[in-house]
Formats: structure tokens, C-alpha cells, sequence
């Protein structure tokens, strides 16, 4: 294609390393501009056989059978991190000690000093990081974004935020990572809270302070006696453990800009399905979004005629930020994993013409802060400084 | 008060004749403007012990145990006829003969040829008519009327309305007089169709041809052994009866002005409430409504810019028709009730100024000439020129 | 009528008053089992003059041109409290000491502790009382009470409530009473926060503690030269002065049960109308509710069927709490004024049963406690106990 | 991967083109159970430079420069048809007299005559045929069906469907093929209802009879001087070429177990982009579709709690077809895109276990049949039986 190449080498062959590898297989054809071909070079995982059926099944060259062989192989320019969360750190820090550059999975890091250590790795580095915060790559909440910059709600006012689900809201469904505190850090914050946290600073800038409150809905779950998908119940009768982390987390937040927010988080929020909301509203006009409706964007303008003002359900088309690249009429529809292809085309052009990514280390840093910020808020019980 | 007196006499106490005495006593204390205070004179029901109690729980100051001593009564301005629908015609006849303003529930008559007879009648009697289609009088309607008539849609081409309930949608829910033809005439048309086509004419013009079909979809119920309210059940085994005019219609129309349409009416909608929908679209915009969200208008105006096209949900609020008169801010949501207590006022204010109200007698005639014509094209299978 | 006669004593005749003599007329037409008729005996107003004018033009028998002469009058039953605010205390101490039932507009006063004290005065004399929490008496907010109740929901885990308007948002708008601390008391809190406060309490039980940040948003308006209406705009150049209270807040909530919220008020909320909300969701249901539609109840059930589950609009209907005394089908839709009725209703039965109304000073005070509250925390920057 | 292979032979390379070969490369990563792997063998275009292109774009192994070579190359198993209409027929014949399976873009033909050859032809060669209606591939259709075939609806009695769009709503832009009668055959009938049809035929069974309307809103655009894109916009003063086919058509349809219909498709309904919608409803349940919002089902069951009725929004899952092959938890929402994943997939698992796949050429044909009444019927305006 006259493409340049770039030889990718992913950590992590589960959903995410699939969706991953999805992507990179559909991102030049739906980019005809695309700088530089992702080549899928190597992939590993906890296992040389599990690393090498994925390769196969996924249309990697390669396989390794130990992560740290894989950052520092010296074909390899870009490490795609997909492992569990309490790994990210450990792998990103040796990418980076190598020069690659690194496309992370969210969250970052399971605390904020790693992560700033992360992000002060990538600066010294100077390679291209990005963060996979994906909502951020929707088309509405790039529209969102472009319409605040241009100013259309005027001073930005308030801020709320929330991402909602029940997945977890059965008591029957078993202990297993996402409750463990070494393995997935925080609970619902970090899982689900991140990504309004991200949202709100890409939208309305840094969160300077927060109060929070956390609670743990179901305090014991039954022992995972063998896999712990979502969709797992155990038997009655199973032995019970402590849950380590929340299920449901609420904070109040102050913008450096001067604006006030809301921001939720929960787990456990019965009939909720992935219910990632915003609402910014300003001096002129408001915006709001529901991922749950990802195509549309409402919209409202102070300044349109009294008796024809209102909310407009913004169906996103051509217009809109990357759509055309995917459909030429409105209303066609995409779906989350086309946000995750506009996320890797987003990191290619950026490795290709050596420019930052967006979100990158830094930002997922600063992520981290607000999410440690909120934690110790809800242990203390008082106001906390990001 | 100082305003002049008008002196009504209603013609029944049921349902819709409670309606009519509660918006006689609301309207003054919700217009401050208006010009002629109702005086609840006299009520006539099927007997004179019911028009008695009526009287006294309805606040009129004399009954008569006949409609016929009512309509000539000396000191009746404003006949009021909510009887039975087959009656409506002979009653209203008599009232105009006898040089009485008349205001009459909708449906005004059983067929065009009677409707067509009361609007001549009305014509050379020189007094105010008014037919009750209170759906008009909500704002949100009013409201879109104005934003047609000011040409914000452009060039109109097409109407969709509807009105779907599922309110007779239980097989056993017993025989009653609306579905015997010689007492309720057709059947969804009449009582719900009738509706949309006021609104059509309203809002688009008058219909020139229909092509339509209708179906009795429950053909028999059960013979009604006592009452037969909406929520009856009939015990099982009770004998049945054919149901005599058609549960659903739906029709293609043309418009005088050229724009096409599409009518439905549904007495057996399975989900479908009070589902009184319309939209209007032209060359530049678009408008929408639905009765189960009266408050609220959809708006598009395709000179919005390219990124920010969208329905408008706009809420009704002091900038739309009459709100104002019921609440100071926007979203306090008026009821239907109040469009009845807006229409009220509208036939006083017409009758104390000399000037026909809207939609008058003519008005009703002409939807009772689409209604025949639609059941003419259902029968015969084509077209009819109404 | 054969009911019985209670005789009412209102104090003011501005919107409220003018809205609570419409629910008097009403009442008794709509409810057909009303066990004491209210007879509109006597109104006070600020001077003779308006309060003569208002007797004639909303019924009254007579009138005073002083308060204290009305809640001492020996005929009145019923005192009903309409005035500012700020009056509110010493008009129904007045009242309760000459043992009259005492029916107040919301908020019940400035701070809880005159709340308390008119709590305990109200206990005292033994009498009927209620506030004016008028969104409570909604069908679907009964409806939503039931079915909380019933344990549709299980065990209750969250809730989120909001009142947004932005019918503040423009700077132009001049200084009035409502910005005023001595007039008002709390600014977006007291006006509109209480109404959630309200619901929050009636739906889940007791707030115990709470975080709040609070915030005036719109820092300086134009001195009001005239009126100060919703919809007046003081001209350019008028000298500013500081607003006293507060246009937005948010709080974290905890209640008695165990379950968490959260609670936002904001009079500035640029695009929001009059956008009461609430969210509760628990163990085994969730149910939301919108004021801007509030014919409708979002229900969720995690019992239903896996494929077959979700939200499910409920609209009002014959089902419903009062709704058929208003309508027989569903959907026809009820206004806010219709609420006020179902209030005025219940008052006059709690009357003429000798038995509580709901909310009593009690509930009422209990919701000023918690405004207290707020207003605390957000002044010191910590979680405050009720 | 163990999987057998299957060849495409893909004749086209515009929009749809690319968008199956997105397609064949993404179904074996999404589905582990795929039986058969497309191998990408061969692609054909208008030329043979524009093919040799296209092959290295999309990944094709070879290119030529006449479809008539591919049709009969003996190494392709199966002809994939993405040309402009007007040549579907004759590739579609010639590649099943060769024995091949084909896989055809909507729609099938320009007219009933030639779409029963098609569907003939195929029979007679007993291969698998697939025609690319992939709306009725979106999971929420497929639970439709599934819901409305395990009689969740009742008998059904009625169909609502429409497909609207404002993508040509603009007179300024030119006249191309979608205008002209022998390259596009019908208009908006053709080119959105049939989207439409396919659904009824698909959820309800066979129409029966139609009467319906059709009107050229715009009668004359702009020839087309350069390319014709839906975004271009003639000069002014470009000279003016009449409209061939209907903007908009309205029908009236019965099907063949009795049920009543309407349907609606109109290419320039102005504020509407892909909303194509349909709601069907029956003796107890209904349920309703709008592609706009195509990852959500509503549905509607009169056996629940006569309090607790509505229509439900049900958001897909996981436990709803396909969507578990995408995304482990409800909500994340697919795109359009995905839907022809499905499509594709459904179609290498028939072809791989040698059974029919749905929709087939005589499904193709049924729609094509209704089509053409359609048609008739608008320009006799009488009844049509299909």
C-alpha cells in the first residue's frame, strides 16, 4: 500500500487483545489515509501455548511465551498492553526502558504514584503513549468536545457525570479479581469511573478537588470455584468472601476553571446496562450525551429563538468527527468497536508523523490522581486536593 | 366581575358534561382577560331526577328533564350539547333554530349529510358554533400551527397522524353503544380518527382524496349484561354479539395544497395509551408531536448548521399559546383537562366578540366529510374525492 | 352536597393563593367522595385594598387586610398560607395557637429551627397540618411510592435525585427576593432542592448525613427597578448587587436505611425547564421518574425475563394513584395544577377524619433539617450529620 | 485454522464492496464457530486498473477486468455482487449457471419479472443464495422474530413500518442514477422500502395486497455535471433534468394470515436520517424498532401487572442474538457495520453446511413482487394483489 509499517506487539490475548487485533485488522481499510500499516508481528501471553493459539486465531507472525520478551524484541515499535491491570505498570516501564512506544489499556496503573512514574517514563522516553480510554474516540464526544472548544455553551458552568451498570448487581455472581484490591485496585471507580473522569477532563479540564463517598452494596460473594465471568452464578451454598473494593462511588468535584461537578460510578445500579453519561452545561447552552445512544448528542442552544429552544437530538452523520470514514449517509449507526478503530488510527498517525497521542501517559496520570484523590476522600470523609 | 354575563345550558352529566362544567368554573380564574363570565343556567340530562342531581354536583342553578325545553329556554346564550353522539344533530338544530350559540362535543354528527345540514343551519342562524376537538387547543399544537403558518417548514409535503389506544383492545370487554352503528357510527375513525383529520386540517389543509381500509379486528364481544365502561369484563360464556363498525382504519391522503399523508386510527392498539401523534414535514423542516408528551413539541430546521441538525425537543413554556395563563416558568406541564378550559375560553371570547370561533360547524362538517369519505373508500376498496 | 363545610382563611393571592382557590373550586367536582366541602370564607393579602380585589376576583366571601384578623378568626377552619416566605413562621404560630388546622406553602420556613418550632407548635394544638410539597401528590410519584413499598424494588441501594431549571440563567435578570437571604433564606436549595428532599424522604426514609458544595454562579444582578418577574431584563448599565445565596448545589446524601445518594439543585441549569428527577434503584428494581413528563414512571425488574428486560415507560392511567378520578382511559394526561387538587384533597379528608395529612410540619421540618444541613456542609467543607 | 475455505469472488468495489470485504475479514475473528474461512480470491470492477486497485486495497488475491471471468473462474465458490442494480440480474444468472453460490446486494432486481428468474435460476441450480437486507440481521430484528414467533405478541393484527430519510431532501442536488428508472428502477420504494418489506415479510409473513401512492416531491434537480455523491450541490443556473422515479410512497397492505399494514418510505423526509422503524402489534403484546436507535427493542406485554405496564426499552445483550459473539455485557452497542459481519457469517455457515440461507433469491423475489405492486397500484391507484 506504500504504507509505512509499523510492527505492533500485543500483551494479552482476552477480550480486549481480540478487540485489539480486530481493529488493527479493519483500521487501513476503513482509513484510506492512514500513514503507517499496523503489522501484527508478535503477540504473547501467560503461556507459550496459550500465546501461540492466539496467534494463530488472531493473525499474529509471532509468539512469545513471556511478556518481557516481547518489549524488547527489538522488531517490535509498539507494545499494546491488554494483561490484567495490576500488570500494566511493570510491562509499560519496561517498554518504555526499551524505546517502544506504548498503547496501554485502561486504567493506567493501579495507583497514582505508578502512574506518574509511568508518565514521567514515557517524558523521558519521548515516544508516543496513548491510554485506552475509547469513549473518548466516540464521534459525539469528539463533537461534544469540538463544540465546547468553539464555544457554544459559553462559560462552562456544571459538569455530570456517570457511568452506571448492574453486571455485577447479583450477589450470587462470584469472587473474582475485579473484587480483589491487589488485582483490580479500586472497584467500580477505577473501572467505570475513570472513563467519566477522563470525559470530564477532556471536556472541561482538570479536577482540582473532590468529596466522595464509596459503599461496598454486597459486602461478601461467593468463592469463584472455577470461571468468574459475568454471566457466572455459583451454587448455594458456596463459601463467601469479602469483597475488597466498591461497588458504588459518588463525588462532588471542582474544576480548575471554577466549574462544579457530580460524578458517579456504580456496579451494582440495577437496570443499567452501560449507562455512560455527561451533561456540561455553560452561560449559553448545554450537552449532553448517554453511550447507551452513542450516535446522538444533545445539544442546546440559549440563543435560538424563545419559543424554539430546546434540546436537539443530534444524529451523527458526515459531519461529525471520523463518521464519513465509516458511512456516507447519517443515522448508519456505529458501535463501540468502531471507536476502538478510530482510537488505533488516532495512535498510528500520531507514531507515523511523531507527534503526541491523545489520551496519553500524562493523561492517564492525571486520571489516576482524581481516582486516588476520590478513594482517600471516601476513606477520610473530608474534601481531598487532586 | 364586571365582565358580561353568558348563560349556558348543558346538555348531559356524564363524563364529558362534568369536563365542560369544571372548565366553566376554572376559565375565569385563568383568563383575567376574559370578556364574558359563564353562568351555569340550566342542565338537562335523560330525566329530570338526573338532571336534578346533576344540577347540584355540577353547580348549575335549575335543570329540565328535557333537552327540548333547554335549547329554547329564553335565557340560554350558549347551548352546551355533551349527549349521547346520535343525538347530536337534532339537538343541535333545534338550539340553532331557536338562535342559540351552540358548542357541541365532537363528533358533530353520525354522517357528513346531517354534519353538512348543522353547518347550514349555523350559516343562516348568524351565531357562534364551536365543535369540541380540544386536542387543537393545546399548546404544543397551537404552537405548531404558528410555526407552519410562519413558514418554517417551508413548502409542505407530508402529514403522518395517528391516534392509537389499546383501550378496547380485551376481547372481553362487553357490546356497547360504540360499537352499534346506529348509535356511534363508524367506530376508531369516528371517535379517534376524527381527531387526527381536525389536526390535518389544522395544520396542513384540507384533505381532497382518501384510499383507505379498515377492519374489525375483534369481530364479536360479549353481550353487555349490565354497564360497559372501558374497564368491564364480561364473565365467560356470555353470549356474543358482532361488533358493527371497524376497530381500525388506516387511510393514504392528498392534500388540497398537494402534500400527501397517511392516517391511522386504532381503538385495539395493544400498548398504545392515548397515542395522538402527528408530523409535519416540508422543504425546510420538520415538526412532530405526541398527546402522551403534550408539553413537549420536535422541531427541525434544516438551516441549522450542518453539525447541529437535529429534532428539537422543545418544551412548552410562557413563549407558547395560553401556557403563560397556567404557569410563569416552562415544564410545570399542563394537563388535558386545561386544553378543555382553553377551548372554553376561546368559544366565550368568540361569542362575546361577534366572531366565529375555530374550528366552528363548517370545520366540523368538513372532517365528517373525510370520515364518510374514508369509509366509502373502505367499503368500495379505491379512491373517493371527498 | 350533604358534605360538610370546612371554611378557609387564605393568606395571599399571588400565584400560589391563586393556584390553591382554583384546587377549592375543583376539588370537589373531581372527587365525588370529598367528605367536607371547602367554603372560601375569607383572604388576607398585604393591604385592604388587594385583598377585597382578590376576594372578587377568586371567590372569596370576604376579606382582611391584615393576617393576624384571619387566623383568629373564629369561622375559619382552615388557615392556608401563600405569602412570602419569610412570613410563613409567624403566620401559622399565629394560627396553631388559635387552633386552627394550618395548610403552608413550601419551603415551611427560613431554617429548621423555626421549622421545628412550628413542628412542635403544630403537635401541640393537635391539629391537621400539611406543606405544599405538591410534586409528592404526582400519580406516578404515588405510584412509585407504592411500589417501593410493595418491595418491587428489594432492598433500596440508591438514589439520585435533581431539580434543574434554568429559568435563573440569565445575568440580565434583576435582583429580587429570591436572591436575598433574609427573603428567601437558601437560594436553589431551599426553592427547588426541598422538592427532592421531599421525594427523597417520602421514597427511601430519613437523610442522616450529607456533603455538599454549593455555589452562586451568577455572582452580581442588576438592581430591580420595577418588578422582578421570571421573565423581566433589567437594561444595561443598571447598577449590580451581590447575590446572597446560592444558584447551585450538590450533595452526597446517606440515609437512615443504609442506602447513599445524591442531590443537585441549580436554578442557572441552562436548558433545563423544570426538570425534577429521580432515580431509585435497589436489589431487585429500579425505578426513575421526570417531572417535564410526568404522566410517565420508568420501571425496571430484574425478575422479568433475561431477554425481555429493561425500562419500561408506565404511562398514568386508571391504575394509578387518583389518576381516574381525573380520566377513564390512560394517557390523557394530568397537569401540575392537577396535583395541586389530589393535595387540597387529601388535606380536606385528613380534615374530616380528624387523622395526619402527609407531608405534616413534621416531614416538612424534617426537610428543612436537612437544608440546614447542606447549607452547613457546604459553608465548612465537611459531612455534616442531620 | 483447521476451517475449511471458501473463495469470494467480489464483483465491485465502491461503497458496498468495501464493505464486505470489511466484513469477510473481520467474521472469523468474531465467530469461533465459523466453519468455512473466506479467502478473499478474487475481485472484479468496472476495469482492470480499477480492479488491480481495488484488489490491493481490500486484500484480494487476484483482480480481473470482466465480471464475466470471475463468474465462471473455477477456483470461486462464491459470486458476491456489489454492482450497480441494474446488472445484478444478469451477473447473478450467469454466476449460477456456473454452478456458483451468490451472494447479492439489495436489490435483488429492478423488477418482479427478472428478480423470479433470479429466484428460478437458483432453485434449479441448488446453491445457496443470500440477498443483503442486513437490517434484518441487527440483533434487536432478530429478537424480534424470535419473540413474535414464540407468540409473545398474540396473534398479530398489525404492521407499521416506514423508512425515512432527508438525505436527498435538497433540490440542489443533481440528478443521478438514483434518479434515472433504468439504472435504479424505482426510487425510495426501491431503495428504502424494500428494507421495509423484507422486515414485514420477515416478522408478519407474506403481504398480500397493496394499494399505495407515490409522489416525485422534487420534480427536477440539476444534471449532474462531475460526480453525484449524496453530498454534492449543483451550481445554481445548472440546467435541470426531470425526476424519473418517487420521492416518497405511502401503502396500505394485508397480509396473507390477515393482518393490516402501512408502509412508508420517503427519501426526502426532512430531519430524519436512517430512521427506519416498525412496529408490530397483536392480541397481547407489541413491540416496536428504530434503527436510529437499532441496539434497543421495544416491547410491549399486556399480561404484566395492570399497574406495570409499557413498552419496555430493552437494551441488547448477551442474551440476544449474536450480540454475545461482540460484547460481553449489554449495552456497549453494535453499528451498522456489524450487522453485515452477521450477514456474512450467516451466509459461510450455510454454504459450509449446505443449507438454504435466509433471506434467499425467492425471499429476494417475494420483496421484489410487492415492489412492483406497489408501483402498479400507485399508478392505477387501485388495490393491487402481489
Amino acid at each position: 500500500m506504500g504504507r509505512r509499517e509499523l510492527s505492533i506487539g500485543l500483551i494479552g490475548s482476552g477480550f480486549m487483545g481480540k478487540g485489539h487485533a480486530l481493529s488493527y485488522a479493519l483500521v487501513g481499510r476503513v482509513f484510506d489515509d492512514l500513514l503507517a500499516a499496523p503489522r501484527l508481528r508478535l503477540i504473547a501471553d501467560r503461556d507459550a501455548d496459550t500465546a501461540r493459539r492466539a496467534a494463530r486465531e488472531l493473525g499474529f507472525e509471532a509468539s512469545v511465551g513471556h511478556w518481557r520478551e516481547l518489549v524488547t524484541h527489538p522488531e517490535i515499535d509498539i507494545v499494546d498492553i491488554t494483561a490484567p491491570n495490576h500488570l500494566h505498570s511493570e510491562m509499560a516501564l519496561a517498554a518504555l526502558t526499551a524505546g517502544k512506544h506504548v498503547y496501554c489499556e485502561k486504567p493506567l496503573a493501579l495507583d497514582a504514584a505508578s502512574a506518574a512514574t509511568m508518565a514521567e517514563a514515557a517524558r523521558e522516553a519521548g515516544v508516543v503513549t496513548m491510554v485506552g480510554f475509547n469513549y473518548l474516540k466516540s464521534p459525539a464526544a469528539l463533537a461534544a468536545k469540538g463544540l465546547i472548544s468553539a464555544g457554544v455553551l459559553g462559560e462552562v458552568w456544571h459538569f455530570r457525570g456517570a457511568f452506571q451498570q448492574d453486571v455485577l448487581a447479583d450477589p450470587r455472581q462470584p469472587f473474582g479479581w475485579r473484587f480483589e484490591r491487589s488485582l483490580a485496585g479500586s472497584g467500580a471507580l477505577g473501572d467505570l469511573g475513570a472513563h467519566v473522569i477522563a470525559l470530564a477532563h477532556d471536556l472541561v479540564g482538570e479536577v482540582k478537588q473532590v468529596c466522595a463517598q464509596a459503599s461496598t452494596v454486597i459486602g461478601e460473594r461467593p468463592e469463584a470455584l472455577g470461571g468468574y465471568g459475568y454471566r457466572e452464578v455459583a451454587a448455594a451454598g458456596t463459601a463467601l468472601r469479602s469483597v475488597e473494593n466498591e461497588d458504588a462511588v459518588q463525588a462532588l468535584l471542582t474544576f480548575e476553571g471554577g466549574a462544579t461537578g457530580v460524578l458517579e460510578a456504580n456496579r451494582v445500579a440495577t437496570g443499567r446496562k452501560a449507562h455512560l453519561t455527561f451533561e456540561v452545561s455553560g452561560s449559553r447552552g448545554a450537552i449532553a450525551w448517554d453511550h447507551e445512544r452513542m450516535n446522538e448528542l444533545q445539544l442546546y442552544d440559549s440563543g435560538d429563538p424563545a419559543d424554539r429552544r430546546g434540546f436537539k437530538t443530534v444524529i451523527m452523520g458526515p459531519d461529525h468527527p471520523y463518521y464519513g470514514r465509516f458511512w456516507p449517509v447519517a443515522g448508519c449507526g456505529l458501535g463501540l468497536g468502531d471507536t476502538k478503530v478510530i482510537e488505533v488510527y488516532e495512535l498510528l498517525q500520531a507514531v507515523a508523523q511523531g507527534r503526541p497521542a491523545r489520551p496519553d501517559f500524562r493523561s492517564g496520570a492525571a486520571v489516576q490522581r482524581v481516582v486516588d484523590a476520590i478513594l482517600e476522600s471516601a476513606q477520610q470523609r473530608r474534601w481531598v486536593a487532586v
